[in-house]
């Protein structure tokens, strides 16, 4: 029986995470805590069905509201460090970060200091954790291994995928052995904007950029899915987990989001992981590793499948050249990716800047000078310059 | 450094895998013993360029040719038995089983016996080996384990592909098991027919079925991958290798010949190996495993590539379903299977029989009664019994 706790449970990871632990068998999981930012109504709904011991909201004042709506009595953690107490509870063994954005960052970093293994949702914090580490260690280790130090098992689909490819046992260190691997492959579905010609992208309004073809997810993510720069950080975070250098990791468009990615060996061969597009395939392989349990999405039917891969257009998704340029300087530069990313969407989705304009407050703030002695307190100040220089750009 | 024994050198496979050693690295593999059927001039031409201590041809009015072709002098052996002491021979580390159709199985019997390491592409001599194995010991233990007694590598493009999708390190056991294996999807091309109306199919000659879309091969497995009985000879194959029963193995038409073949895991999970459709691939796999070396095929492309999958169509090519019913079986029938194939094929080679007919032989041949009591002699009165079955048929 592993305790869970689910840090952001109503959002759309983590409603996808209690799904799938709902159909699980009963002596799998319990749900140890369950931690959002504001829904109480959605919160209290969960905590009501599934009985966690702790329930927390950052939102001091959904705190009433939340209490009213519980049909039981918990623990309730009010505040922003709610996420981080219930991440660190010594009675939690796996964390589920389903937290948007970079608010997942803290919550992590205590939870792994505390000895948890972490189910990942959240390439933000995976992004700045692995800054922090290049800053203090080498530069290129892997922050997934497979000894004893196996603490992260990532919940991303494609990041999912070149973990379940290239794992084996996780008793053997061997298999982590990457002298074989040529590349990954990371494929992105394009989304909803691959085929609008450029001139026309300028015009895309955030009603345009919220359909997303294939998976069902939160705004910022689905934004970012329209950009590209969903598969930008992934890139830093594939870099983050497997310890991959820039000219280790290709992207590849494939629409149809059945093959979640790939590992090219040395001698010419590719593995590809596919299923049909559920995320809650890759969260159940999360919780479950290393075992596999019973299917709870739809079974790959191969009896009329088109499957089709094409190059990325670089000119029109500068989010891919930015990140990797980011990840060859590999220190500062991925968080400043990131945040200001994270800040030019907040101003798309309020309607203060254009779809184009993301990667230009992207690229300007990448083009900022930021201290270069990192530390857990100079990534968070760094993370805000960033921001600050993505809100200044005039164009 | 590796000492070789290429048992059918001059064939496509033969040749291929000379292909592979002469683009290795000098220091990896080294030619012991190169043995043929009866085409002395290649053979000659060979064994000047990789110099085998040993030289053997299995047709003894070709050993005059054979000797005056040569530049040095190794040792030539003749008859039908020198397969049988190239590969049992004691410098001899791996043996490259590339004969065509059964007559690969006594060579590889001795070579197993004497303890070499077998890169068999003979699905032949694994279907037999299993038929004996299942009588005299438990029904479906894999020939592939992966302990010390790791015994045979698969060269088949497909069989290479499931190995190495399940293959982990071979020291280490667990990756075996199969309990999360839901089942193991082999992919097909379809052949050159696939989309022929069943009404034009009995006119099709020898000629029509000797062009195939994709892979360069012999002439047996060309016309056995036309009529699709060498997706059926893979399934009792596959069966042999892994353990694994009728309901564990699934087919799906896959004309571009990119993808190899697939596992599906219980979770709904699917793994698949993809390269470039050139067999020099899955042979230097089975050359180099456990490692993998440098590659000599091309690189696979993403940048444009289309892949679909289709559903079989079983009524148009009857050569699965009996596949599966000599299966369920488990004993005679694949031997019968694989035995009345090969005769039918033969005759429609000699242009004694049509190209629909092929599978009504073997039909018939699995109709009649054979001995119960299997021994390494009873496989061959079986073999030769439903060979004579095949002939018989007279529609």
């Amino acid at each position: 029986m592993k305790n869970i706790a689910v840090l952001g449970s109503t959002g759309s990871i983590g409603r996808q995470t209690l799904d799938v632990i709902r159909q699980s068998d009963e002596e799998q999981f319990s749900v140890f805590a369950l931690c959002a930012d504001s829904n109480a109504e959605l919160l209290a709904e969960q905590a009501n069905e599934f009985k966690p011991s702790v329930v927390s909201i950052a939102h001091a004042n959904k705190y009433q509201e939340l209490k009213d709506r519980l049909n039981y009595s918990p623990d309730i953690v009010v505040g922003n460090n709610a996420a981080n107490l219930c991440g660190g509870h010594e009675k939690v063994d796996l964390v589920v970060n389903a937290v948007s954005g970079v608010a997942g960052f803290k919550a992590v970093s205590l939870a792994l200091y505390k000895g948890k293994i972490i189910a990942s949702a959240n390439k933000e914090s995976i992004i700045y954790l692995h800054s922090l580490r290049n800053a203090l260690e080498s530069g290129t280790s892997p922050m997934i291994t497979a000894n004893d130090s196996l603490r992260i098992i990532p919940i991303d689909s494609e990041q999912s995928a070149i973990f379940q490819l290239i794992e084996g046992d996780p008793e053997n260190n061997s298999i982590f052995d990457r002298s074989s691997i040529e590349n990954i492959i990371l494929t992105a579905s394009g989304g909803p904007f691959y085929n609008t010609p450029i001139e026309d992208m300028k015009h895309i309004t955030v009603n345009d950029a919220l359909k997303h073809p294939t998976w069902s997810m939160g705004k910022k993510i689905t934004i970012d899915s329209a950009t590209l720069f969903n598969k930008g950080l992934e890139i830093l975070e594939a870099a983050a987990l497997f310890g991959l250098g820039a000219d280790k990791i290709e992207v590849v468009i494939h629409p149809q989001s059945v093959v979640h990615s790939m590992v090219r060996f040395v001698d010419g061969n590719v593995k590809a992981l596919l299923s049909v597009p559920d995320m809650r395939g890759a969260i159940q392989y999360a919780l479950t590793y290393p075992k596999r349990r019973k299917r709870i999405i739809d079974r790959l039917d191969f009896s009329n499948l088109n499957l089709s891969f094409l190059a990325p257009d670089y000119k029109k998704f500068p989010a891919l050249c930015l990140a990797y340029e980011a990840l060859r300087e590999g220190r500062v530069l991925p968080v400043v990716y990131t945040a200001a990313n994270e800040k030019a969407v907040e101003m798309f989705v309020n309607g203060q800047t254009g779809f184009l304009d993301i990667a230009k407050r992207v690229e300007y703030a990448m083009g900022k000078s930021y201290c270069n002695k990192i530390s857990p307190d100079a990534i968070i100040e760094i993370d805000k310059l960033a921001r600050a220089y993505a809100a200044e750009w005039k164009g």
